[in-house]
Formats: structure tokens, sequence, C-alpha cells
């Protein structure tokens, strides 16, 4: 019987997705699996855990309970949103050396990957043992060195499935609809707006992504010549949408722990959007506004099977490789294979490839201002998934004779 | 082989919701299925397409397409938020007349059934044998003489699945939670929230409806309360709460053609009650808000099957009791019958029953200023149907020794 080498512990960080318990469930059934495994701790609120000593034992959990949890959105272990400084760094490689960990797995974005990296280093120069990996999650999807992250695809589906429904309200009551949409420095959710499309005249029929800087003129222009042709318009907007200059456009001034400006969670883009083409275009068009907000990285009902089953897979690797000795450190890619069928596999990275920078939509993926790229949806569609079928009436003409 | 009596003519009107094609399409195969009915014809726009002559002829759809358009959201023959004057309503009884319709279904909430009901008078003062049936549909459930309306339980849906993701993204990432539900004056949606609730600490913690008067303090008070008990708070708010006088709190001007106050499709409610939390509760306290909009009433995948087939059969029904030739008028009211298990009955009411009038929460289905009782709970459960299963970590604690 092999010795245990260690205990595990396994943190979650950064915002919750609708698949990142599957991650969380692939790690600790992985590490139940394993001999030299001795304890599996769960970090509550990530390192603020470690930090605060707030643990509990992960290892305990039954299947029935894990398999439960692995489905239920949010973090299970609850998150935080917090960059550590050097010295709490430290303090967080002596916690874990304390607590016997030999294994610690964070789960997170670019953030986190950072925060792994740091602590690695430190446990480096201390001669600790200490395996460390990230394992990818974001709704965002702006981690590099993948082709996609879990989390992304499932608020994908919510996305696209969003503007199925609001293109068909749009159609019953013509106007102008606004839909704002989380990426703060990325396009890639309001991009996947697009796949909602069936139809030549089908919205959102105008995308802006912050990979383009937002001109409010072109953007009147826009929708002004959209109305004209259809008598309607559906706009897709990131929420980090800015000028030539950076500045965010409507964004309040509340900032995060991480120093980034909170963008989500008011309605205040959507309403000055609104309000400009009213004041701009004229005062009696019926113009909406509304902001997916937290609804998008959290509803229960539009999970990616894609997305769900590589979440669980890429907590699965981590645990693999971690335990296996192969590497200090890593975090886990997908890679697409250039196959007819979707198909992908698991590598391991460095941390250093996905810490602190961030991926934006690629410029392939873009087409013009306000626009995305076929190749987009080509990429886009095996992630989330079939999306329900949207179906006109003939509209038969009627000849009275 | 029966004679032939006259056209049928159909519409939709009102805010469209995720089950109205339903009702539409039972309309439809029912006539087809009719020996008696001639062509049957949709008027695009609702009565605006009966005065602008906009009219398709629905009877050569085929099965297959129909049957498609049923379980697409919103109205597949548009609609229209429109109160015709007096002399449009005789312009229509004129137009109807004309085109032979001896049959006209109107699929709307009670503003619709008024209109029918003004359209019928004018029809029976002038002889004309033209038979009007309502057909109910509204997300926010405020029609009387009946149980509740098709659209409803899906809207609820969308709103207690949503409410389960939040609740769990509260818990990632704990904070004030405002979640901005529609309903004008009746607070069925709003109070759906609460079905969200799995556990004895699950949000929503606070729901404010319409048929109580808003106090900010006394808003300010219970969010701190549940906050120093649970470290957390996810409040479910009407979009149409009002102070003792009637005002609206935090609504805009813009008014909808009926009259109403526009609130939909704004964040400014949300935002001010966040924005009211941060100034008298704590700055640095992390409040969010979010309006769920449009997504309530057209999203397609959170359809409860229990109002999808109630939706069916209620335009069946008036299809059925109006070509029988025993009513010049009405609308189908859904009769709960009174059994352990979900069972209900379709009958036929006068169009004065459900025009103009709005039926609020019953008093019996709220609890206290903030919350729903246990009875509103039972009625409304099997509407929604069952709803992903959350769960929790065990939370077993870690013994270090």
């Amino acid at each position: 019987m092999p010795k245990k080498l260690g205990n595990v512990l396994i943190g979650q960080a950064g915002g919750p997705t609708a698949v990142i318990n599957q991650s969380l469930v692939g790690l600790v059934e992985t590490c139940q699996r394993n001999a030299r495994v001795d304890r599996i701790l769960g970090a509550v609120h990530g390192i603020q855990g470690v930090l605060q000593q707030r643990l509990v034992d992960l290892g305990r959990e039954s299947r029935k309970t894990l398999e439960a949890v692995a489905t239920t959105p949010g973090s299970a272990l609850r998150s935080v949103r917090k960059k550590p400084t050097p010295e709490e760094c430290e303090r967080i490689q002596k916690a874990l050396s304390k607590l016997g960990v030999r294994w610690f797995f964070y789960i997170g974005g670019n953030d986190s990957a950072e925060t792994a990296h740091l602590v690695s280093k430190i446990a480096r120069d201390a001669k600790d043992e200490l395996v460390i990996f990230h394992v990818p999650k974001t709704i965002d999807n702006d981690l590099h060195a993948t082709d996609h992250c879990p989390g992304f695809a499932s608020a994908a589906r919510f996305v696209a499935m969003a503007l199925q429904g609001d293109e068909q309200d749009n159609r019953s009551l013509p106007g102008i609809k606004i839909d704002v949409i989380m990426g703060r420095h990325a396009g890639w959710l309001t991009a996947s707006s697009a796949l909602a499309r069936a139809r030549e005249d089908d919205g959102p029929h105008l995308v802006y992504c912050p990979e383009r800087v937002f001109e409010m003129s072109a953007f009147l222009a826009d929708v002004d010549r959209v109305y004209k042709r259809l008598g309607r318009c559906v706009v897709a907007v990131s929420e980090g949408i800015h000028d030539a200059q950076g500045n965010l456009i409507g964004a309040g001034e509340e900032k995060d722990s991480h120093g980034n400006v909170q963008l989500s969670g008011t309605g205040a883009l959507g309403d000055l959007l609104a309000a400009t083409i009213k004041r701009e275009l004229g005062a009696k068009l019926r113009v909406r506004a509304d902001t997916f907000g937290y609804l998008q990285r959290s509803f229960a009902g539009a999970v990616s099977p894609v997305d769900s089953k590589e979440a669980r897979r890429v907590g699965e690797r981590a645990a693999e490789v971690a335990l296996s000795g192969r590497r200090a450190s890593g975090t886990i890619s997908i890679v697409r294979k250039q196959r007819q069928q979707y198909a992908v596999s698991y590598e391991t990275n460095e941390l250093e490839r996905v810490a602190k920078e961030q991926r934006r939509l690629e410029e392939r993926f873009l087409a013009g201002s306000n626009g995305v790229s076929p190749a987009f949806i080509d990429w886009l569609r095996p992630l989330v998934g079939k999306l329900p079928k949207t179906q006109l009436l003939s509209d038969f003409p009627f000849d009275a004779g």
C-alpha cells in the first residue's frame, strides 16, 4: 500500500459559473480514489479561508452529495475576490505547509492563476514540495493558452437562448431593444448572442464588443439604418464598451478589490444607450434595455452539456497530473482537435501562461465594427450545443376574393 | 356536409408569453377541423391589423409549421398595445363584417378582453351574428374569474429558477442582491420567487409585492436584519412597488398607449434601491441589482409543461365553445379542482368578468409586509413543475488533529 504523501486543499475564486462545481467534484472524486492522498480539505471562500482557517473536510462527502453539488450553479466552497499581497502569499504558503497540504488546487480565472503562481514561487524558494494547480473557469472566456474556458459555454448558451426569445418578443412588439451582456475586457460572451440568429433578418442585428472602440455617433447611425430597414432593431452590447481613450461608456465608479471598475449589477449602461437613442433618433420610439446581469452565470436551466462534461474533466485532469508528481505547478488547457467532429484534448500548461493577462476576442472572430464572423459561429456552435428551434408563421397572404 | 357559416379571425395582443402561441395553435387546429369554418385569418398586430387590413391566411399553415410555432416564444401573429377608441371599435366591427368573419378570437389580457367586449356590444346592436371570444394570457396572472392565466406559470418558472441560481451566486460571493421582477399591479410573479427556497436560510429572504405599501425605512431595516443574521440578503421586488400615496418607487415617466407608466426595460428601480442601501447601511457593502426584464416572458428554456398544455387547451376550448354556437361571446377560465392531485377544468365566463379590472395577489397568499404564505407555495408548485435540485456541501468540520 503506497504511503500517504499529504493532504489536498481545494479552493474556488472569482465569479461563479453554472459548472464550476463540476470541476470541484472532478477534483474531489479523483483525489478520493488516490491512495497517496491523506485528507481532502476545502478552503471556504478560497484563499480567504486559508488565511482565516475556515476549512471543511471534503473527503468525507458522499458520492451522492458530490454528484448533486456538481449540477448546482455557484461555487459550493464559496468564492472570493481577493488579490493577496506578497506578505499574504507567504502566510498562505506557511498555512498550507502547517496543514500538511501537498497539493493545492485553485479553481478560478487569471487572477487566481496569478495567486497560484505567486504562492508556487514562494513554496519553491522555501524548498516546500507543495504542488499547485490552477483549474480554469470563467464565463468571460478570457484565459490564454486554451481554446475555451469551462463556464463560458453555459453562459453563452444562456445569452443565445435569451436573444432567441428576445428576438421573438421584439418581432411581436417592434422597437429598439438593447441587451447588455457581461464581459469586462473580452467580447466572447457578447459575441455569443449572434448564435441566436436563424434567419437573415433575425436579431441581434448589431453586436458591440469591447475589442472595438465604441463611437456613439456610429452606434446611432447603425441603429437608425437597421430600424429603417426592418422597423425594429435588437442590439447586443458588452458591459465593457469604451471610447477611444478607454473610458467605459456609462460605467459607475465602484471598484472591486482587484481594482477593476464594477460594471455588473447596475442598469446604467443600458439606460444610457436607450435614453440617447430616444433623444437623438426620436422620443416616440419604443426603446427598451435589459441588463442580463448575474443570471448569465448562475442560471440552472441553460447549462451546455459539453461545458458540463469538460468542466468535470478539467478538474479530474488537474488532479491526475498533480498527483502523478510530474510537475510542481500548472494549469489545464482545453485543446481543440482539428477534426470534422468536435473533439478536445486536455493538456498541462505553465501557470505563467494564464496568469494576469486577459485573452480578447480574436480579430478573425469579429466582423466590422458591429458584428461577428461566420468563423466565430462555427467555433462556438459545438460548445453551446443545440438550441431550441424557433418557427415563424408562413404569413400566407389572405386573398379576400 | 354542413354549410360553411363564415370565416374565423384570430389576433394576439399585449405582452407576449412563452406559451401564447400554444393558444394560437390550439385555436387554428380546432378551427381547421371544423367543417362550418370557411377561412381562418390572422390579424397581424391584433386589432391594428384589422384596422390596417394586414391579414394572413392561417388556414393554409401546415401542421408541422403550427406545431413548431406552438413551442416558439413571443406572439407569432405579432402583438399590439392599443386601446381602441369607440369609433375604432365600430370600424373593427364593420371590417370584420366585410371580411365575412363569424368568429373573432382575441388572445390577450384584461385590456384585450375589454376591446372584445366593446366590439361584441357593437356587433349585437348591429344585429351582426359575430361571435367574439377572449383567450386569456398574461405573465402577470392578473385576470379575474380564473385560477391562473396561461403564460404565468412559465414566467414564474423562469423567476424561480433565476432565484435558485442567484441564491447560489449570493452564497458564493455574499452581499445584498436585489432582483426586480415584472408585475405592474399584481405581485403574483414577484411572489413566485419564493418557490426557489429549499432550505431555511435560502433566498429570497425578502419579497416585496405591490399589494403592500413600500416603505423605504422598513425595507432598509428588513435588509439590515437579514444581513446581520446571515451575512447576506437576497431580495425580490416587484417593479410596481409604491408608497402610501400610490407613487411608484423609482419609476420613469414614459407611458404606454394604455396610459400605464412604463416600468419594464430600465434598471432605475433596482439601481435606486441598491444606491439607497449603500448610502444608509454602508458604502462598503457589496450591493447588486438585476432587473429581470423581458427575459421573464420570452425565455424558451424555462417553459412549464403544465402551462404549455393548458395554454393549448384554453385555445382549443375557446374554439370549441365559440363554434358550437352556444354563446355570442365569452372568455375561458381555468378552474382548479379541489383534489389531492392537481387537476383543472375549463369553463366559459362572461367577458365583463375579466375586462378592465386587475386581480391582485390574494391576501391569504401574502405573509406580513415582506413575504408569502405557505398556501401560496402550495398553490404555485403544481403550476411551475419540478425545479432543478440544488445541493450544498455538508461542510464537515476539518479537525487538524
